[in-house]
């Protein structure tokens, strides 16, 4: 029995679709031990966006460890944090017009998310949010209170309460208005939906499913906050920091949210960070009504600036992002139009793509076939049913090239072709 | 306007009391810009247990980055993963007798106090749990539901519930029997005590003003938790990892916990890493029922392993923190004494050590004078009214006179004598 | 200043419609003390179904008190309990092939609602419960939770949770298919809906505007329960006892529900008293589980066993219901055809009948112009904006025509015609 | 089988104790259907203070039924509704210096206990309220978040949340100060405790076990409430009416509770009302905002007012009650001393009496002996190990005699002397 059948808990997932044990990242790829090289269409569910181990993060990073830089300074001032401030507001707060004001909420985008939601309520006075079916924002009590997944929804073992899901965009596959249901309840004075403080919503859906809203249903979304009176929250922790071109997912629907929840990429080299920014005039919090240990993690400044610095100064990654986007969507559009028996839809926006499947064990057995020939990918989706690809947004055409190759092989084994 | 003041948050709280710009650290000591040193008796709030920058880990650290060993990978198998069960196994849970399986819960403390949480009421079919007054367990809705501090509950803004605070050890003092109260309210079917879950404690409480629980205590804690089946829950984040002197600070009293929680000195380097450990036979998690993100931080499972190896494969730290806790309780006491008018105590155990004042006024006026004088401290307890100490344990018997010259000096300048 | 201004609490509101002191009461007509008459279009808010004092009813309870048969008995065996539960057996259930236990849940309504609710959850181990839009079913916490009203809703102090409004039927003015979204979010595993243990429903709703649900929406409704494990609760506290015509208003339906609320007009006379009905196999109760000191008002049991005999021996009085109403909607959709600037519309089943107007303010200056001209009605609805006709179900046809005049009358002078 | 067996639902309990059928009462006896009497020290667990049927009331009842006064009016005025808060003006009220306002609850003593937290939360803006250890306050969502009894919680199917039992007087003894935990955890910032909006107390707990609160206890309770800003709610629903001797059973205590809980004997006859009596700054509900059908059953206003003018005009109910429960309670001592061995304990105040016994078994089996002797008694406390004495405050000297010695032989036949 290994170590890890030994020691480690049954809750552990990714180890067993892929039970390899890996040892070395560069770029989009990861190595197992035995050195056999992985093509990673995962990116570390997104936190990976500039790529494994990005050499110019991994020099400044290792310049600040070696010359002593502060690593851990909870809410201290440091330089590193006066760096990364800096550099965000120029880089890309002052770019798009935006004036929030900065959280640091604790390590992970469950920190971003708990500590918006508490803002919210506390600004508000009200207790209940709005949240959307197949909705993921994490797994603590407040944050999993607004994640769709019945199964993690299970594992709280207290009822979840103080949120009410509505149907995202889509939902009724355009057949019925979008926010039709959702008005319809804030309008009526007796339809018993408690005052929602706030709405939590993903742009796009990743472990929902890669359900993109449209950027119309945004824009009618965050109208229909202004219009109620409704903090708008945009949980960008799987979608921001470029995954869909620009750096904050919405920026093409035109919106500015109340807030902003942004984690994963955020410090572009996989060392946890997380970020919740908030419309100025929100920021009622007492001094340390909200705190935690690691919300100062100054290596993780160091990359996340040089990553603002070195990617967000023009709009090269965002085009890139855009083209291969749209190269791969028109790839799995391929596999749609190929396979019109097994009913497939594509999926997604910028470099957050899927290929929908009928069932679950379908899109699993392709992922399964996609590890056999070297390329990791995951299902998302309500029941697994969606084949996720979620790749370095800093991958090279050939690996784009590459991975659409084994996505087609696999999808072939698999559908019989 | 610093870009400080402009872009962070109302929420900051250490900037409040050290308003200057930190730069590096190494050791016990960090450095502002201007180059000024400052002796650390905070340690990250005890995420610093082996001082800032550890020279032995610092060197793993960059080794392993430099080779582009995986750096995020979540909970797939890696060879960095395996080194840290097998040491932690090696060096901590066989010589302890401990047969514990591994969360990666996220993280943070708060996650590691989650997943507690969420995994006692799926096994009991229960809700609540019962909190000590004065416990601080995090800040996600989970972990502040069993925290204990007024303000930092308001900050949730709905009310928090399945929690029921009892009187930590000595809470009137020593005048009435332990567990009184929470016993006579287990045994009365009438009581109107919800059946809880399990009971979450520290041994030492670092927040709620360096509160240390008798072993006579925590033993009778653990016996009544086997006689009502209600599981125990150690919060170790602060006190494990050495801080009173063993790795775990419930080794002392001999007790198993059925879950413990660790984090902040966990990784060892300030980088943030959180476990929870849990009896075998509590391990009913579905795949993936728990999850998030942050959980295989590759650079922190070397830092911690090689933690493990340095400090803890023989008794020298352990004995190392008595001893300088010891001298440190020693001087404390001696303050007590010299101003017996102000009404001082001397609290802690280990290296968790603090002097309660009358009042918050008086302690956050040494903490000031403290800092002018070069030395980090904070202040903690409900009315912020306990100076605590929290230095690197691995601070030189020289440092540990050093610090407490400036106490002293400190002190005296407040108290005025 | 009167001993009501002086000592009743503001919570007061059907005195302030009607600044008269009412004396006495027979039939359809209520008496102020200066003799004035009032005919009843308000029957108690359903509570008096067969008029005021009725003589037969009245015989009966005068005897009962007479001969000092048991007036207070909480749950014991009872002469007069028999009674009721072999009537009920003979004349209601027997009839309709229906095979409920009864429970006694206190005397009201709101009892009838929190015991089936408690034991729905008891059942199936879920906290969950759907209810509609504009659903009203009662005051007490459990009660209120399920009940749509937000300025009651605000009464609670606390937030109402573990419900989620669905559309009621026309909630979208049937522009969309009935359950859609309901649905939708239970076959949905990733909705986020949490699974629920009961659907509460009135079949028309009576505070929430006299919405009466179609025959086929209502069968829908019983299925989907049925294809979902979900237990199906007809509060039928207002709209049975003959309101819709049947003795309870789901018959015409044909459905079966799990559990059935009554109360109002029970007991026939006014007099407290309630039952909750529940499916045999549903009765899982410990001896005590749910109790309260009203559960046995013999003189209540003495006069619904007594209504039970006289009404519902036989068809007379559901088809001059039937009857009754059918000319009242006839009269009310000939308001609606005489003015139609005003957009109004005819609602309501059996003699739950309403008119709404476009807004609050008309409908109560029709009710006040009603109350000038001798008649009492309410209005209803969330923005109170549909006058709201209950006349006892005993009221004779010369009544009918005497409240219609008065309704004509009083619309024609609001509406100005 | 029977019909009760047929149809009741298994949640029935008195019925099982005492297997007949009862048909007629007057006074202090209840009769079987086949003419047994039984002498009722029950009294409809405290709804029958005045007995059976009493005549007087009756007399009134009667008269007012015949004269077609009316029975049903919900929150209308009524020349019953004028008279009876007249007559508590007069008679209750302004004698004892009160000035509250008078909410009409709805039917049943849950009710009021529901409008009373509820008013409290809205008042303070605080959710949670502090109950006391072996609490009996209803079987409604909010009442039974207050009850103490464990079986009677589970019956919830939810999480029963925004209480915290705080221990009731004596409930160690005497060992502790009262309130030590209580207000320790109120002043310590940091102890977890929601701020409550309310404490809610018995004078006398019958459920709980016939404990009875000393003068100095409840004193010492109020000035708690007044020096931290905390409504004070008596739950007089069971000890009111004169039940302990005076009206109020807070009298003797000297103090004024921010709210008041009425309900069981208020009627007289054992028709349900209820009343919650409020300071008037307190009176801050919109109308309507609480409501409910039975709230203005003016037959249980006719007695109520009648028993009022019967029986409070002079001391004479009063004196008599202290008397006769002086002399029950002696008697129950006298059996506590002839029993040393079965360590019984007596309890209780004015005619609320309690014999406490080692468990329920040996209570229980007292009760079923003194029912084969012709006397109605039941249990209470949390394992049911008191016996609990309720008899009508009017009862005669030789009805206390007889009742005596029947319990004196069950005593004996049960403990085998």
């Amino acid at each position: 029995m290994s170590i890890f059948e030994k020691l480690e808990s049954e809750v552990r997932s990714y180890s067993r679709g892929w039970p390899v044990v890996f040892d070395r990242a560069q770029g989009s790829r990861l190595y197992a031990e035995d050195g056999r090289p992985y093509l990673d269409y995962f990116a570390g569910a997104g936190a990976l966006n500039y790529g494994h181990n990005n050499p110019v993060l991994k020099k400044a990073l290792i310049e600040y460890i070696e010359r002593d830089g502060v690593t851990h300074a909870l809410d201290m001032f440091t330089v590193a944090k006066r760096d990364l401030l800096e550099t965000l507001d120029e880089k890309i707060l002052k770019p798009r017009e935006l004036d929030y004001k900065v959280i640091f909420p604790g390590p992970g985008g469950a920190n971003a998310v708990e500590a918006a939601l508490k803002l919210a309520r506390k600004v508000t006075g009200r207790e209940s949010v709005i949240n959307f079916t197949n909705a993921f924002h994490g797994m603590t009590i407040g944050a999993l209170s607004v994640t769709g997944n019945s199964m993690k929804r299970h594992g709280a073992g207290i009822p979840l309460v103080h949120a009410t899901p509505m149907p995202y965009d889509q939902y009724f596959d355009g057949v019925y208005p979008d926010f039709l249901y959702f008005e319809r309840l804030l309008d009526d004075s007796g339809s018993g939906l408690n005052e929602p403080a706030a709405v939590i919503v993903e742009t796009v859906q990743g472990e929902g499913g890669i359900n993109a809203a449209g950027i119309e249903w945004l824009r009618g979304l965050a109208d229909l906050c202004k219009r109620h009176g409704i903090l708008l929250i945009v949980d960008d922790v799987q979608m921001g920091c470029g995954r869909t071109g620009p750096f904050f997912s919405f920026e093409e629907a035109g919106i500015k949210p109340d807030m902003v929840c942004l984690s994963k990429s955020l410090s572009g080299y996989g060392i946890p960070m997380a970020l919740t920014l908030i419309r100025p005039d929100l920021d009622v919090w007492e001094p340390g009504e909200h705190n935690g240990t690691f919300r100062g993690i100054s290596p993780a400044f160091v990359t996340a600036a040089e990553a603002m610095r070195t990617y967000w100064s023009d709009d090269e990654l965002e085009k890139s992002v855009r083209a291969k986007g749209e190269r791969i969507g028109a790839a799995l559009q391929g596999l749609v139009d190929a396979y019109p028996e097994a009913e497939l839809t594509a999926k997604g926006r910028g470099l957050a793509r899927g290929l929908e499947f009928q069932n679950g064990e379908l899109a699993g057995r392709v992922c399964a076939a996609a590890f056999e020939r070297g390329l990791l990918m995951e299902t998302s989706g309500p029941d697994s049913e969606v084949v996720k690809l979620l790749p370095p947004l800093t991958l090279t055409d050939a690996e784009v090239g590459e991975g659409l190759e084994i996505i087609d092989a696999s999808v072939n084994a698999v559908l019989g072709k």
